[in-house]
This record gives structure tokens, sequence and C-alpha cells, in this order.
């Protein structure tokens, strides 16, 4: 008798989100499991019982490779928060209606810490209820905020596409070699954790200088002394550029980006976080009269799968198949943990654990990785970030583009 | 008797004049020329005398290829425009001196119109004054405005960079399945000519629908007809993309990022673009209520060497190799255009122009190939720009990053 299974993304998608149901489907077809379902939208597709048979994609010799190789969530994603389980017993029964129509015997959920969330509440229900289907997490997030696992798949592909990206715009802006320096101010994604933003600080090397102050929202902005630092760098300098997170916040609590003008608010009353860079370019030419430049990295960061790393790449695909494998040897209430076993060589394997660790609670940049002053970055950092953006994955280029796959 | 001869770089950078650079010293050498010098940035540099000998970063077995992957002028590059002969015949006099200092017989400028109107000026001068001295113009911009030539080195590049980021842009976009579409404006780079906006188009493929409208600056934009293309796609699609140009103008002649708001003025009297989708954005979720964001490739697209064009590199280069031959042909007064031969198979040889015909000559997207309400471009473009953008070299990763050439 077969067993059914089903994998779903959730939030925001990443470079290597697909990498994660390859391994999913590859580790299924290994263990023998008759189909692998996809979610069409996460659980709200799937509420609505939208499935996809991943076969249909991934059974050409072709699929697993093309997969690995396409941005953004494959099988659809969504922003879908469960509701709590008192009062809401009919949307979890739904869920697990839809489960036994399709005789699904395991659920694995990619995403964050809110779909970390779901798997808890989903697996809750099901001890509660005596239901036998069992729920696995697996990591996805380039916010890198989740806890206990050393690093989250995602990661490290947007902290390649943010380190390559500062090479080449500080080579671009140094090209000029006048006086006065032009300002480029680069913002970068994470409302809360700043493992983006640090990011950056990987492109010095051999070949570039990096960037010349790095402002994580770990700790408090100060304008004033943004500005003094920017005087004091264009004394000496022919250019400057200077990484910022979005999620920089005055000591009142006010995010910068929200000084001096209205900011919009989603359906889930988060703020848009976006203008940080503008508003610090705009201050700073004011301020100094130097010439400046704000650069967004916007969704591009979490999109380029064409300079993903390949160890992200393998990683996502690993802890996928260690999801299946947690499942089929009888562990539910789950996530799949990046386990770090050395640094040289750097080594990481995986292993399961509880949930309820997990689900809700965010990881920031550690204080003593910060520089007292907060405008740059420890080395022990850099030792941490390094290892996780080696190697690539060359894209197959079809009428000069990388070519995805495409869900019909 | 050895000859010497000088290159230099001008202007805003691209992803592959260093390959023109590369091109330059190869064929000299080729030719037994004895020493290659590279001015300091550009002209401006060069009237300091500052040049270095390129022996000491080409000569290495590496040196050419890793020249060929490095973005941004490895030079160094100016915005120094030469003054108008008469009555500044001190400056020409001294560009001659230095010349004959140094027994520079050629001198070989890489850049766009500015560039090549300093090219001009020098060809003139020496006409003028009998002297013997050859100069040739390299073409390199970004851009693509020059004319004559099919296309410029630098384009193609910039194009297959943009292009594949729309692909992975509109990929992230449309993962949620949501009912109201977020609606993402990506402004593109190109003050008067739509060359870079209308790369956007490429990413039309079989794996991707590409933007839903792309808006040149060779058309007058009118803010309300593009806000009611927007309520009229949102009627459809769950995915909203657009592609505008940085310097789409109101019938009034206002730039659209200078409608209420003060727009900083350069030191050359240029406007900085910069905020047009912004401003875009920020008038449609103000008149539909949609969610927005706006994406700015910003120096991003002028610099991506990591995914420069095969096809474009090759031709930097080849352009490079023939200023050499054409000056030592015993040509002056010239600026080497690529002149396609054929589409299918693409097949592109060089010749060399008369650069008086060239100089402050700005070439536009032909108004045939953009539809007639001016919000998108015709399948003749497509057929124009896809050769250019195809091939890659794979850049050499170094600590998990695209290694550069840096000049000491």
């Amino acid at each position: 008798m077969g067993k059914n299974i089903v994998v779903g993304q959730s939030g925001g998608p990443t470079a290597v989100i697909n990498s994660s149901v390859a391994g999913v489907y590859a580790q299924a077809k290994k263990l023998g499991i008759d189909k692998v379902y996809g979610m069409v939208h996460g659980i709200e597709g799937f509420l609505d019982d939208k499935i996809c048979d991943l076969d249909d994609y991934l059974a050409s010799p072709t699929g697993v490779e093309m997969l690995k190789r396409t941005p953004s969530a494959f099988l659809g994603s969504c922003r879908f928060k469960m509701p709590k389980i008192e009062g809401h017993e009919d949307v979890y029964e739904k869920v697990f209606e839809i489960m036994e129509k399709h005789d699904i015997d395991y659920l694995f959920y990619c995403g964050g810490n809110d779909s970390m969330d779901t798997v808890k509440m989903l697996s809750d229900y099901a001890a509660a209820h005596g239901k036998s289907q069992r729920f696995v997490g697996v990591p996805k997030t380039v916010d890198n905020d989740l806890p206990i696992t050393d690093h989250c798949p995602g990661y490290a592909s947007a902290a390649k596409y943010i380190a390559t990206s500062m090479k080449e715009i500080i080579r671009d802006n140094s090209s000029f070699g006048v006086k006065k320096p032009t300002v480029v101010i680069v913002e970068i994604m994470g409302r809360n954790a700043g493992w983006l933003t640090a990011a950056a600080a990987l492109s010095k090397t051999a070949d570039c200088e990096g960037p010349d102050a790095i402002y994580l929202p770990e700790k408090v902005f100060d304008i004033d002394k943004f500005v003094d630092k920017v005087k004091e760098l264009a004394k000496t300098k022919s250019s400057i550029v200077i990484a910022v997170s979005e999620g920089v916040k005055l000591a009142d609590g006010r995010y910068v980006c929200e000084v001096g003008r209205e900011v919009a608010v989603d359906a889930f009353g988060h703020k848009q976080m976006s203008g940080t860079a503008a508003k610090l370019a705009d201050t700073v030419a004011a301020e100094t009269g130097l010439k400046t430049r704000a650069i967004e990295f916007s969704t591009l960061q979490r999109a380029a799968t064409h300079i993903a790393s390949l160890t992200d790449i393998n990683e996502a695909f690993e802890v996928g198949c260690a999801a299946v494998k947690a499942a089929d040897a009888g562990q539910t209430a789950m996530m799949i943990t990046l386990d770090r076993n050395g640094d040289e060589p750097y080594q990481c394997g995986t292993s399961a654990h509880d949930i309820h660790d997990i689900a809700n609670v965010e990881r920031k940049v550690p204080d003593e990785w910060i520089t007292e002053d907060g405008s740059n970055i420890s080395d022990a950092f850099i030792k941490y970030a390094r290892p996780l953006i080696m190697g690539e994955l060359t894209p197959l280029y079809v009428d000069g583009l990388p070519a995805h796959l495409v869900r019909k």
C-alpha cells in the first residue's frame, strides 16, 4: 500500500525554496512513496483543495535539475496564518479532511517563522485529536532568523547576490577619480534581523575593500552620527559605499524610512519598509553637499537564482530529504535544522528539532558580532557566513537568459 | 623602432568596457607595438601625465581573461569635456606634449557621445597643426545611442542583466495567488533613448510572459493613461510588472521624476534622474488602492559583469582590436563601428567610420518599433536585440564571489 505526501511553500520566496521541494520529491520517490502532491499557494490553496501532482513536473529526467534553477515559489506561496485552534476547529478539520481525501500521511511546509507556526498548530491539533498524520517543517527564509538551526536555506543565496552586487557597485563608484566622493547608500532587506545587511561585508576580499560602513537594525540608529561618519570618510575617500538595513530605527522607535513621511501598512499590519536609503541619501546631500545615490536591492536579492550559492541549493535539497526521512521514521511536530559540524573544512548535517522551540522565535545577529559604534560587523560573522556562499550552479541558458520550470 | 600607444576610458562604466582595453592590448602586442599605456582617469588624468603600463597587468597568462571579467573602468574614468579649440590651444598642446614625451603615436578612447567628441577635437587639432599622431574612438555605452554602428558594446550586457532580473522579478511577484495584484514598477536607465528599457521585453520567453507594459522616453508620457492601464490590467491579472525609463517626460516637458519635487542637478547641468518608479508607484497606490513596489536597477545594470553577454564581451574586444588595426593602417579621426551582416545566424563585423558623422549625434529607438499607444515595443526590436545577449563567460569565483582585476 503506497503512502501519499504533500508539500507546500509559504511566505516570501527565496532563490532556493524550490530546491527543498525537489529534495522532498527525490527522497519520497526513493522511499517508494506513491504520490507527492504540491499545495498550490500553500495552506490557503490547500484549504480549497488546490493541489498538483509533482510527477507531472519532476518525473522527467531534467525536472529536478530545472526546479533547482527556478526562483520564487514554484508551487505558489501564500501569507495565510492559521487561526488559533479554539473556535476555529472547522478550519483544522478541513485540512485533515483534504488530507484524508487524498490519502496523505505526511505534510511538509517550507517557510519561515509564520510557516513553522502553521506546522506547530497542525501537529498540536493532530495530537489533541488522535490524528495519525505527521507534520514536518522545512526551514526557508532569506532573513536567516529562525532559531536552533545554524542558518536557514535561502539566506546564503541572497547573501551571495548582495556581496556580488556590492563588489560591482563599489567598482562602479570608484571608477571616477574625483576629489569629492559620490556617496552610495545601499538598502538591504531585514526588518528586525541584520543577517542580510551584514552579508554586504562579504564583499571585502583581496580585490575589493568592501563597504565603508554597515548599519544593522539590531543597533539604535542615529542620523546625526551617520552624517558625521560620512563627513569623516569624505575627508580621505574618493568613493563611499554604505550598507543599511531597511529596518534601522531611531532611539524613539521610529523607522528611518518613516521620518518625515507616511508609511503604508499592509494587510497584516506590517509597515512597508522602503525608502530608508533614499531618506538618508537626501539627508547626506543636504548636509554635506556631496552627490549621493540610493540603491535598493528590493526583491532582486531574494529572487536572483542565476547567482545562487551551490552550498545553499544543496542544503535546501538536503533539508527537504531530511524532512521526508524524519516523517517516515515516525517523527512529527518537528523542523529540520542545519547543524554545523566543522569550519575548516566546512561541514554541515541535518537533524530534526521540536517545532515548539522554533515557532515564533526570532534570532538576531549576536551583539558581539557588531562593532562597538554600530557601524560595522566583526570577522566572526565572516567566518560564519563565507562557507555558506561557496559554489555555483550554472543556469541553463535559453534565448540568452536563465530558463525556469513553470507550473501549468 | 617600436611604437607606443595609449588607451583611455571615459564616461559611465559598462560591464565590458575593459574587454575593449583588453582588445587594444592584445592587438597591439600582436603588431609588435612596444608600450601600451593606459590613461589613469581618462583624458583628465592624461593631462596630468597619469598613465600606467598595461604590461604590468596584462602580460601574465591570466591578465587578459581576468580583465574581461572585471566591471567598471579598470583604468579609471572621467567626465572631462575637452574645451573648444579656439582660446584653449594650451590644453591641446598639453595633450600632444605628453604624447610626444612618451613617444605615443596612436591614442584610443573608449566611450560614448562625449568621448567621441574628444576624439574628433583631438584629430581636428592634429590635422590643423600638422601633427602625425592618430586618434581612433572605441564605442562604449550602455545607452546604445551612438549612430552608424549597429549597436554599442556595453549595451547587450546591460540588456542581459535587465532581462534576467525582469524574469526573476516577474516570477517573484507572481508567487502569490492573490485576487488583488501587487504592481511592481521597474525603473531603467536611459535619459533620452529607450534602448535599455526596451530590453525588458527580452524577458518574454517560453517560460515568462514578460512585462505587462514598457514605457520609453521616446514617447510623451501621460500619468492618467498610465493609471488607466494599470486599472485595466488589474481586472484580470494577479501580478503586474511594468518597465519605465528614468527619462519619461510629460507633454509639458517635465520629467515624471520632477513632478511635485525638486530634482538635483549635477556639475554638468544634467538632472539626476531617479525616483520615476517611486513617483508612479505612489500615484498608482493612491489612485487604485493596490499594493505597489518601485524597483530601480540603478548602477547594477551597468556593472553586472557576472552576467555579461559573451557576444558583447567578444565584440567589445573586437572593436578594441579593430581600432588598433585601423590606426596602424594609417587611419585617424575614426570610430570603429559594429556592422551586422546577417540575422540567422547572427553575424557582425567591424569597420572604421569618420568620427565627424558620429560625435554629438544621438540615436533613439525607431518610432516604428514602439506600439501605437506607447506602452510596448514590437517584435522587430526583439529580432534586433536577442542575438546580442547570447552567451556567457563564466566568472572566476574566489571566496564565493566573482573575482576582478585591480589596478594598483
